[in-house]
């Protein structure tokens, strides 16, 4: 089965309308999606996209169109020589390498082609990567750069040693769910009342770990996480997020006036490429929470590719690995960074939200359970309750956890009139 | 003065029919610009590109349309603010942030306007830049993310010692012009003879270092490498640069089958995302040369950003900084750069080649001479003898130096014709 067209779309919703999804750095957000449908010769279809926050998403589709003529004719039955189409074009590789704007396209077609092979299955992506054997996922990985992390023998032992172990996850993991957390409370553009109310809510629904934006101004942050440490108590994890807001000490010292709140992480303290930077902050705050234990520090939403996760875990910077569904070269570079994750003990706790992050990001961490971790061990995934409702498939969401997908394929789908109607700039939406 | 207008243009040449430019990872390149023109409301141009090396180059102009919004009405005598513009617009920022494509395009823009402001005041950029107080130098970095390595109070500091002796650098300089190597004579894809050829006439023009492309093939690097050397003699230093080609451990091993050649420096050994990957391989090369002294380790050309540049500069990673005038944010983030290297001792010997690389670069050098490190040890700028007729200031290169610019503006402007002739896909190149 080989690619026969692809076609790209610029898809945009008006979330900033209501502030949803507004941080420190990212004040009014338009949720969108550089989406594209990969069709098969056989005419069978997957569906793709990577996610933007608005402007730029124009930009996000022409690299997806500069990008088709590579994978016109590729073999869908080597996911990782597709994989290495996109990533390593002599010429646009010099657009990154494996960074920006190129390297969210390639996500995004890389996610379209594992859609289509996923539903060609019968499965949904996370069975269908459970199936396969350490050799055939060993084979989807591009090793370069990471050997002195990792080596693929190394890798191929530690799927082994997780192969005996997958029915049982497989069985289990159904039945429980995944963990999932909640943002959905704590946007810097909502009220204090609209807070308390949304984070009491959150505990009613099950959730037992919530996430506050930070870091634009720091009587605001003391006075909001009061009241929702207040609102929660203190048996449920309270997460912070300074979105890239502080340089190093400044990352310090804000975290020391938080931590009589009891953060359980503070997630991009500052730069998504400061890995020296985030070990510093880590060591700073090594002992920092009230227990004189450490505050946690978590990145990955920005993090450009596979050679700056390994980075990170070598240099000992981050204790949650936030690997993002459509940032890197998708399924098969979040293989690597699940497997590095992995050997070097880290859990990881993917970044969601968006326009379609949760339905794509949730097959990876329960393929990281069944057949790579083995692990739920501080291992839990974001939620955020917006734009489900325009997806084929969207997540199920059921106390505190994510229930795992049934449908064939990654999740991935759009439904036809919220292509139309959020078209931009003709849809019906933006007139 | 305000920018009024924003024109963008794709430039391409077609130079893979001659391999002239191949190297280990790039086998074919047509070196291209994404071009844009920034005209003021008193009508004055200012032209400025980003270097690609072909298909993508539209997706670079598709970018430079998104940003050219961002500026228009912008005040072009706050060129730090005009460079934040491009950089801190909250839902662009989602791209990158601060690298790849987006990157790119704002170096483009950046550069456009600081050609307009150096014009406008009848200088060669690296004259109007030395003019400028320590306070004003300092007030044009974006210091964001910086401050655990240097602080804009030590960077006043470091730009008020060089201070005193401008004038006298400044009329130095002149004379002597700046050191320049030559790349010409050592891509991949020319056969041995003419690399022979091209490496006495390198010495016979006064070059006292060359650079040869390796990490294709070790048996050809050998021979190629012991040609090169019998060609030059001991006394001319030869830098190699493989293109990112190698994992760490192949990097020390590949350097030391080498290292009897005695190369000067080894640049982009790995991904140029690996900070700590450069760090083990210069220690595992402190000591491979001839004399038992290190082999120096070089990278930058494909380094994102300042937050990159300072942290292979805090992990003592890198001997050379190798800036690029058009990868990172233009004349800003490289002065940003600049200050760092000179803050860390390390001397900044820029890439240059492709398309007007070298033209725009050279006044970053001189600029550091006269107003920031103040030393020449160890600098050098890359050259390349490749479409400097298309530019209306081109490069000049006597005796194996640059000489210092004098025509007002940052030599970044082509020639009407060449932008006509060369346009993609419509230019008479290309039919």
């Amino acid at each position: 089965m080989r690619v026969a067209t692809v076609s790209t779309h610029d898809i945009r919703f008006p979330t900033s309308r209501e502030l949803d999804g507004s941080d420190a750095m990212n004040p009014d957000p338009d949720y969108s999606a550089a989406y594209v449908v990969v069709t098969a010769d056989d005419g069978s279809e997957g569906h793709g996209f990577t996610f933007t926050i608005g402007r730029g998403n124009e930009v996000c589709r022409a690299a997806l169109d500069a990008l088709a003529p590579l994978v016109i004719g590729a073999d869908l039955s080597d996911l990782g020589g597709f994989s290495r189409r996109l990533t390593h074009d002599s010429q646009i590789r010099w657009l990154g390498p494996e960074k920006g704007v190129m390297h969210l396209a390639a996500a995004a077609l890389i996610n379209a082609a594992w859609d289509l092979a996923s539903r060609t299955a019968g499965k949904p992506l996370w069975e269908f990567l459970s199936g396969k054997s350490p050799d055939e996922i060993v084979d989807l990985v591009d090793w370069r750069y990471l050997t002195d992390a990792l080596t693929p023998n190394a890798a191929r032992d530690l799927l082994t040693s997780a192969f005996a172990g997958r029915a049982e996850r497989s069985q289990h993991i159904r039945e429980i769910g995944y963990p999932a957390y909640t943002t959905s409370a704590g946007w810097l553009g909502y009220p204090d009342e609209k807070i308390d109310r949304l984070a009491r809510q959150a505990v009613a629904d099950g959730f037992r770990q919530i996430k506050l934006k930070v870091g634009a101004d720091q009587t605001d942050d003391v006075r909001r996480f009061a009241r929702a440490r207040a609102a929660v108590g203190p048996g449920v994890r309270i997460a912070i997020d300074a979105n890239q807001r502080w340089d190093v000490a400044e990352a310090i010292d804000w975290m020391t006036v938080l931590a009589p709140y009891d953060p359980w992480w503070i997630e991009e303290p500052t730069s998504p490429d400061d890995i020296l930077g985030h070990a510093a902050i880590r060591q700073g705050l090594a002992k920092a929470a009230p227990d004189g234990g450490p505050i946690r520090v978590a990145t990955g939403e920005h993090a450009a590719n596979r050679i700056m996760f390994k980075q990170f875990l070598q240099a000992g910077a981050v204790d949650v690995v936030q690997l993002d569904a459509c940032r890197v070269a998708g399924v098969n570079e979040n293989i690597a960074i699940l497997l590095l994750a992995a050997a070097y003990g880290t859990p990881v706790c993917p970044h969601a939200g968006g326009v379609g992050l949760c339905e794509a990001v949730q097959h990876l961490s329960f393929f990281d359970y069944v057949a790579v971790s083995g692990s739920l061990d501080d291992r839990i995934i974001e939620y955020v309750d917006h734009l489900h409702e325009h997806f084929t498939d969207p997540v199920v969401i059921e106390r505190g956890a994510y229930r795992a997908p049934t449908a064939p394929g990654f999740s991935t789908r759009m439904r036809p009139e919220s292509l139309v109607r959020y078209a931009y700039p003709e849809g019906a939406a933006w007139n």
